[in-house]
């Protein structure tokens, strides 16, 4: 079976899975995207992300290419066609194809791509188990990081230092010496048994983990604060960790090589995890 | 004569020009581009151009597609396989394609495309001796916008934002409001018989249009300096224009609806453009 995508209306090859030089997203990043998690074969929070598809695509006045309502239909069939059991789809939407300018197209039609792959076999748990380092670094991004875009040049130039200094991660330094977030996640720190991570504004992204984990963990009365925190505050830390859809929740063991707590993977990790998994929806 | 691209080592079909899915360029922006204006079929400051493609390419650790010595024969095969005699070609290359992850892959190989086409007959000099009006907005782009990148979707929303205005251009305000540059040109005002732009830095393109004006009316003799300008230096202005590689230099007529000078198109921009087209370069 070879692997298949789904390319502006049509199940292809996706060896051949092509989209024309002047789509807009390749020429300006003038798209959105979502990334849904598959856990045994079903869509993790698919509501959620969703909605934050729709607000992205408004916030940019990009029509939707097809219905609201055939997007789970889309995002089932590459889950079959691909066979995925755990792993994740990904979901872009852009602008369509006209004659390069930067303005508004009078009438392109919006162009979608929807692929999906599966995780190698234990990939969480495992990565889970070891822990994350991350690495600190400027937040370069624009000021409207809340739209989930395209525009994604310098968290791509953020990962790729941290991985030059062999972490996975980097944490974004805002101009005031506080962390916005990860470069494809948010970050949190646990400090004398309270939850803190950074309130939603334009300068992070409104996470639907990140969400669900507040949800999950006010009900369960863990005590949870939203504010900026700095490298300050995370060399003070018990522990630290990141969300995003495809790392659920994800020990931090060390920040710029200072180890966080004792350097292991926390016990507040571990039981957030098990709530986290318990308050997902699967559809 | 069907129109025809360049694309990854081949000319094809224009219509038929496509890249893969998974291309970095388009789910990264992950890739620099060069826009070279075409006058009498020839390559107006080649080398200016071609000098900055790399700057961009070393900044974001992209390898050449090609040999430097190739551009300029594919940029000249794309003008005689489309007959361009006044216009542009433009060119991109990213990354190439990977399976999505942020962090650079590997062993990916850069993809590239060059496309060209005609101005309308006359275009440049009937917006010329119109003269262009420019609406103001917030710099919401990241802070490399130094490096040539496809991370463009700020500078999209802003000159839709101009259009929405039944203007031509955006002009972007930093922090302080004080002007850095337009969407897509470099800003500039006449005050006092003194010629005033913003200085070089990561807030602004180093534009090849921009260059050889300074170059040109320094040599003539006129009064230039480089510093930031704000509203109030505007309403001030006698005169303002823009440059860039397509639009060379461009009076302003208007910011914000306030007229600048008397109104119409100023006597020093039509005596640079007259020294800027004698000045540049054509190979």
């Amino acid at each position: 079976m070879s692997r298949e995508a789904f390319v502006n209306g049509k199940y292809t090859d996706y060896i051949k899975s092509h989209v024309h030089i002047e789509d807009r997203g390749y020429q300006f990043a003038d798209g959105v995207y979502e990334v849904f998690a598959i856990l045994d074969s079903k869509i993790v929070d698919y509501e959620g992300h969703i909605k934050r598809l729709f607000r992205s695509l408004n916030e940019l006045r990009i029509k939707s290419p097809i219905q609201k309502e055939s997007y789970k239909f889309h995002i089932n069939e590459i889950i079959k066609r691909n066979i995925i059991n755990n792993g994740l789809v990904y979901l872009q939407v852009t602008r369509g194809v006209a004659s390069r300018d930067f303005k508004f197209p009078k009438d392109s039609k919006s162009s979608i791509v929807i692929i999906g792959k599966n995780s190698p076999s234990n990939y969480y748990i495992n990565n889970f188990n070891k822990g994350i380092k991350v690495k600190t670094t400027k937040d370069l991004r624009w000021k409207r990081v809340d739209i989930k875009s395209l525009n994604l040049l310098p968290p791509v130039l953020a990962k790729q230092q941290a991985a030059d200094n062999d972490c996975e991660e980097a944490w974004l330094l805002d101009d005031d010496g506080y962390i916005t977030e990860g470069s494809s996640s948010n970050a949190w720190i646990v400090k004398k048994k309270t939850v803190i991570t950074r309130p939603i504004s334009n300068s992070i992204l409104n996470g639907i983990t990140r969400s669900t984990l507040i949800k999950s963990l006010t009900k369960k009365g863990y005590k949870f604060t939203e504010r900026r925190f700095n490298l300050n505050d995370i060399k003070d830390a018990d522990e630290a960790f990141i969300t995003s859809a495809t790392q659920f929740v994800m020990p931090v063991i060390a920040v710029n090589n200072i180890k966080i707590g004792d350097g292991h993977v926390g016990e507040f990790a571990k039981i957030f995890k098990e709530i986290y998994f318990k308050y997902i929806s699967l559809s």
